[in-house]
């Protein structure tokens, strides 16, 4: 029976692979998945369970209840300088239906999209579905930072859509607001679509700037997309949201409207009651800063370059100073330390860029310091093989 | 800024006009909507609420919780003469999300897609979004009855998929299963896929066949849609189910985890308990029949000839026997009923079908008596004038 060739084509990706080799061995680490340790807040947690026994759970408007829209208008307002209204927000399944539907309303055949590297692995796979293509920028050369000059070499007139990621996933880097301030200034009078992940923009380890900031210049084309599964560790609720124009919020809400109805009221439910009682996540993002440094300092020791995290909770580390590595391909490294320590980490080829590795910091400290010697114990072996 | 011309085309549904109009009146009856007013059961309430506070909250696997999918497809076996094995079962945000991923791995460019009418107004927008193009039966002829013959002169070398719904939405009817096996005979050969609807399997007010009899003959095509928004009222938790050949199961999975990555894990819980606690709805199913019954005979006898419900919570209802107003498109009917009488219904327009209203069946007897003697003031009116 026939199946759509791009459909076909697309892969399961490498961190599933990696996920499901865990599955057969016996006391593992696991350093691959974005699934945060911490528990859910408890006010959601009950809120929630108040709502399922006591609240009539109906179909939620189409786009999203409006309580929910105007308090995540006013949270993005008060905490990253946006100027917003709830006719700007629509609310998704997670933010990957927002990346889907936002997609399917605004990228056709023969579209680009640009996306410096390393990124998040689920862009490409949606550009793809909808007949665009994705152009990824390797950026190794700079350090991994970009800056507007960079941007607009790669702009051609097949240029569609601009994503960055600040907190970037795997990097955990921030754009820097006077590269920000750049680009804006580059894109304000292009026709193109400027789609900021903003999904880790709560776990931040320093000061933090949003395109929210920037939402008056880049009025036409600005596209937020945000949601709870990071910050609130609520991925299993499946709840996030796009902000952006009325207009274009309009069309990404007849898509969506399509392709799901709605999102769970009662995850809308627990969403209001995050940004009512628990919107503050500054005690969070401290936990995952002791992480990372405690982390990132560790890989250094044992001739890791990492890329220095202002946010989320991954350290993205290269191996190419490390000789007796250097030659094996991220996919051969993550399955040989799987295989050999019990340890999971998503090889960077997931992410596009080779000789990286992504250590994601969802365990405690403890954990963290078995899972450092067990990497030490493999840096010994492979150092004396 | 650039839209995607499909979706800028694709119009916000009649149902959501006649809702949004509706707000504007008091003392209104809404009988627009598929929302059914009997509750979610207790059980299950009561086994959210545990999960939310008792248990981890994380991302579900991709396709849905095994122990789910194995309910499903038991579930499946036992009520509706199914085969079925975990592997065939996908979990899905709703039934949408289940249709959209399917048409999204199925349909391309310039595919038919063949759908009798009336109809779900869902199928023709998601199949557009494709580059389908959807191509509706029109059954009137035939008193909206569809036979394997009609279907298979329809069929082209461009039809890739045909949709049947049973019990229907909006008319209840009820495929006859000598049709089903003729049907099962005409396609079995063919490489075209048979999407059969059957969200409202569970509500059915004499035998019913599911399409799930004839899987082995169907194997390489078939593919059950069903969720718990109806049956079990549970429209706000975002649940529904694909079953189909593993293979093809395989790749509605590929675009599904990145369309949305996976189904609220909590809503999956309360699906759990709806199959082990609640699975039947005989209960349910009478009380839908005795509204159903009640209504039914009230209509004709003010003159309107009703398509008879063998389940679901609908009454369609034809008005070109009634001179005063068979003239009238039945958008401007619902419109002029509600503005009237505050009753609000559904046109059949929105179904593909003139000279037919919708009304549904959500609100117990004393609501539809009010709203039968609403209507009758109204038809008086309407014939005095």
């Amino acid at each position: 029976m026939y199946i759509n060739n791009t459909i076909k084509e697309i892969q399961i990706s490498d961190i599933r692979k990696i996920y499901e080799k865990m599955q057969t061995y016996e006391d593992t680490i696991n350093m691959s998945l974005g699934e945060p340790d911490i528990d859910v807040p408890e006010e959601v947690k009950k809120s929630v369970a108040y709502h399922a026994l006591n609240t009539k759970i109906k179909y939620s408007p189409v786009g999203g209840m409006l309580e929910l829209r105007k308090k995540i208008a006013d949270f993005y307002n008060k905490n990253f300088d946006g100027n917003f209204t709830s006719d700007n927000v629509l609310i998704t399944v997670g933010s990957t239906e927002g990346i889907a539907s936002l997609m399917k309303a605004v990228i056709t055949q023969g579209d680009e999209v640009l996306i410096p590297t390393p990124s998040y692995v689920g862009y490409g796979a949606l550009i793809k579905m909808t007949g665009g293509m994705p152009v990824y920028i390797d950026l190794k050369e700079n350090n991994f930072i970009l800056t507007a000059e960079i941007l607009e070499k790669h702009i051609t007139n097949k240029t569609k859509m601009i994503i960055l990621t600040s907190p970037d996933n795997p990097s955990g880097m921030t754009l820097n607001e006077k590269e920000m301030e750049k680009i804006t200034e580059l894109l304000k009078e292009k026709e193109i679509y400027l789609l900021s992940d903003e999904i880790y923009a709560s776990i931040v380890f320093e000061k933090y700037t949003s395109f929210g900031k920037y939402s008056e210049k880049l009025k036409k084309q600005l596209v937020i997309i945000s949601g709870f599964s990071k910050s609130h560790s609520m991925t299993g609720y499946r709840i996030g949201y796009i902000i952006t124009n009325p207009e274009l919020q309009l069309q990404v809400k007849k898509v969506s409207q399509y392709n799901v109805t709605s999102t769970s009221t009662l995850s809308q439910y627990g969403a209001l009651t995050a940004l009512e009682k628990c919107s503050n996540r500054k005690e969070i993002s401290k936990i995952y800063k002791k992480r990372a440094d405690y982390f990132l300092s560790e890989l250094e020791a044992m001739g890791f370059k990492c890329l220095k995290p202002g946010g989320a909770f991954y350290i993205f580390a290269g191996y190419e100073n490390i000789k007796e590595l250097k030659n094996l391909k991220s996919l051969d490294f993550a399955f040989d330390l799987l295989d050999k320590t019990g340890l999971a980490i998503v090889p960077g080829s997931t992410f596009q860029v080779e000789g990286y590795v992504r250590f994601s910091l969802v365990h405690d400290i403890p954990v963290l310091e078995e899972a450092v010697k067990r990497l030490k114990k493999y840096m010994k072996e492979i150092q004396n093989n």
